[in-house]
């Protein structure tokens, strides 16, 4: 039948078709995470599913369905997507910054950045989701909190830096990472409520811990 | 017609009638918010519809319609009779203590409780609906907007007579409430996630702020 055609393919077509199919689907899926992560950021993950992002993008469900498989697949997808940006917004711009109280405070003008611009339509994604899915435990909750943990580390290094240079005075590093956390959290929202005055509160938050006895 | 067996009815009647009427009336609209609030604190307001309220209680939807006419007069009485059950349960005991520091620390401790009981399903239901409504401007955000600002002033209130009285040092009162109500919705998360160390990181937070110079 078609094995005279089929014949006809040589290896590199084969290599090229490949690729072709590889660069097609991830930027797909591109696409669809895209937009999952602004869903997610403005009506919560519970609305990430594949008959929303159809709608959304204009791409086929069959399509999305195959990328993903499952709704707890994608919603998954859609943690990883927007850790990833918020890693390329907030933590690797701060590495340029030296060790300790410089890069805490560069941490800090890169969240308050990310969270005004904002880079997700509804704020901070994980602000968002993780009041949502507090009580619902789950893979999708195990997530965000791996997520989260991995921000409330990388000020916990950071001040753990500066006390142990003697750039800050010695603090309890668990308890000022609590409180910088519930701060930004706290501002995540009343950027969205539109009050800026909130920007000051933040950066004198972290100041006065710095530089308490 | 039944113009005579009317007219057996007294004035009297009819006032016990409307009476049972009004009482039955209250009853249904009772049980419906007890229920509406729960799904609002785990699922968020948005989730409070005349068809789950019906599915979850086993009243008739026709007739949660027509107490509450549209699902947004549902909605905002739904975040009042919260409003009143937060001030029963955390605003209304604290009262007993003396005003300041005494009853600053009260309220934390009440909030706690509050938190940690709960009285909610879904833990507080400010911090769990804030952030869903925080991107969507709208009467449903200006009447969560108006509870939370309340309870920021019930506590601003209590700063400032707690430093009026010089039991507490001078501190910036619009920070200082910034960062308790800031703490307090991180630890309602962190409560909802099984962590019970962040009650000593808030009651340590509220003492460094009375305590700073």
């Amino acid at each position: 039948m078609d094995t005279g055609a089929r014949a006809f393919i040589t290896r590199a077509d084969t290599v090229s078709i490949t690729d072709k199919r590889l660069l097609k689907g991830a930027r797909a899926r591109e696409t669809a995470l895209r937009r999952a992560v602004d869903i997610a950021s403005l009506d919560g993950l519970d609305d990430v599913s594949f008959g929303r992002l159809a709608t959304d993008t204009g791409m086929s469900k069959a399509g999305i369905q195959t990328l993903f498989r499952s709704k707890e697949v994608l919603q998954l997808a859609t943690i990883d997507y927007a850790r990833e940006m918020f890693i390329d917004a907030v933590v690797r711009p701060a590495r340029e910054a030296a060790p300790g109280v410089d890069r805490l405070r560069a941490l800090i003008e890169h969240w308050i950045e990310y969270a005004r611009t904002p880079v997700f339509e509804g704020g901070c994604f994980i602000v968002a989701n993780i009041a949502r899915f507090d009580s619902k435990p789950g893979t999708i909750r195990d997530a965000l909190v791996r997520s989260h943990r991995e921000w409330l580390d990388t000020i916990g290094k950071e001040l753990r830096n500066a006390v142990g240079s003697h750039e800050a005075a010695e603090l309890d590093i668990d308890l000022a990472v609590f409180q910088i956390d519930s701060v930004l959290r706290a501002a995540n929202t009343a950027l969205r409520l539109g009050d800026e005055d909130v920007i000051t509160k933040v950066r004198r938050t972290v100041e006065n811990l710095l530089e308490a006895a």
